[in-house]
């Protein structure tokens, strides 16, 4: 198995919208820096967090055309390359692939729920052969409570055993960390992150990568705070701060919640427009969310949007 | 409210492919005119039984445009204009209003599974005012065992009290007859197909309009006999052959299934395939599917693909 290409905090990035309700590229890109400057080591860009399936395919591939021609590193992209339809999987792999991104997140086809473990392979088999990008690894994207259909362990090994130069790692946001510690007992050498920061410190103590997690969009600070930690033997306190910013978070409709906090920090309210059927959120709830991240110690304002005033 | 534009027995139309896994469009323009032929009062392709989403919205609006040049009538179409992407249903609308289809069937945005009846309003407000297609009348598509959102009452009643002239009817696949007789009930004059030709006659004695059923692309010569023998004020024992037949493909994966009997009836082996995340059907499950047909008096080789010998 080769060496998996990521380690560290990724952001599942958000989508901004203009008016029209069309990808705002400028503000995509913008914002795609500063989470690489504020110490994000990658970016899922399109994953569920990013709206990516309520965007369009040509959408999704002009976006990530706009972030390499404007500056942004490939090899920190892992662009969610998971579709429903065998072709579109195959056009974002060769995109990708084609950039030289650091790797794709492959959310399996999600619409029919008796997809069996065997029909998963043929279409990731049938992915991976079609997009012909040999030096595109792939991480798998399990989350069930979303997706319906997941990777099972017996499919991962199959994977894994078929293509070892390509499956290297998974996101695991099943919210279960007995099912992101079994995988990394399971699977050595392969990239697991779990799809929420709560679950980090407990996931590099067992072996995990890092995490893949909605709220480093606004605290990608505090989440390198505990890698940083945790490298120098420690980490408890800062997981802690983290995991307290995260709930409040999770209080509220996540994706809307992070573009009100981005809204807040950059003072530009065409952050809060979501595609339906999300809606954006009430302003009363903004400011609910805003008091409550304020009552245990973070302000809006930080390099990567929130500033925990404990942490300094 | 406008009169729905269809009744009777419409065909979710299965998708061949070529040996490259392209969809095969000159054998879908047959099959699609073999079924008008054989009684079939209206064509739903691109459903959950054409693999749609399994199809790029590329292949999708071309299959479309050659039903249309190959000669199929544009009213006798519903095709499914469905997708978790705001843009690709305004595409999809757009082409099936431009190209004057009977209507469209719209199944809900189906990623998140969190979708608020609110979102959802949003969502097929904006598909309805960008496609911009006054004259295109939308059929709403509920398969909640599939697709997990669906169209609750509510949010019927508040689309047909802002859409009044284009919101016209359902599809309900929740394979709930109670569900599909409230349905009936709530909703005078609202078109309600049930996704199953078992519900059929108990369908048109309380008001439905007929149905729109997976089965019908093999035969639809057997279900229109149930309409027919409605209309004269019969449909027992009609209904019963219907039944009968419907039972046996549902004990096999459907789209295999029915792609292995108009293989079996074409003798072209090319319908046997289908898209990952489905495998083709086994030979020895085919000859299962086939003897147990013949068990109850049907072979294949009729209008419709299936031919019923106890009804000649």
């Amino acid at each position: 198995m080769p060496l998996p290409t990521f380690s560290g905090v990724l952001v599942p990035v958000v989508t901004p919208y203009d008016a029209e309700l069309r990808p705002d590229t400028a503000r995509f890109v913008d914002h795609c820096k500063r989470l690489l400057d504020a110490g994000a080591d990658g970016l899922a860009v399109f994953g569920t967090t990013s709206e990516a399936n309520s965007l369009s395919l040509k959408e999704r591939l002009s976006l990530l055309d706009a972030l390499v021609e404007g500056g942004v590193p490939a090899a920190k992209l892992m662009p969610g390359a998971g579709a429903c339809a065998l072709p579109d999987v195959v056009d974002m792999m060769r995109a990708a692939g084609r950039h030289g991104c650091g790797g794709v997140l492959l959310l399996p086809p999600f619409y029919y729920k008796i997809a069996t473990d065997d029909g998963l392979f043929d279409f990731t088999a049938a992915a991976i052969e079609r997009a012909a990008s040999p030096n595109l690894p792939i991480y798998l994207y399990h989350i069930p409570p979303v997706a319906q259909v997941g990777w099972s362990h017996a499919l991962i090994r199959r994977l894994i055993d078929a293509f070892p130069d390509t499956i290297v790692g998974i996101k695991d946001s099943s919210g279960d960390w007995s099912h992101t510690h079994s995988l990394i007992t399971a699977f050595p050498g392969f990239a697991v992150f779990p799809g929420s920061e709560s679950f980090l410190l407990q996931g590099l103590r067992a072996g995990s990568a890092g995490c893949i997690s909605a709220s480093a969009n606004v605290n990608v600070t505090g989440i390198r705070r505990v890698i940083d930690a945790f490298a120098a033997g420690g980490g408890d306190a800062e997981q802690a701060r983290a995991t307290a910013a995260r709930k409040v978070i999770e209080g509220f409709p996540v994706i809307p919640a992070l573009k009100a906090l981005i809204a807040a920090d950059t003072g530009n309210e065409d952050w809060l427009r979501v595609r339906p059927p999300f809606r954006q959120i009430a302003p009363q709830k903004a400011r609910e969310l805003l008091s409550a991240l304020t009552a245990i110690g973070f302000d809006v304002g930080g390099p990567g949007v929130l500033q925990d005033k404990a942490s300094g």
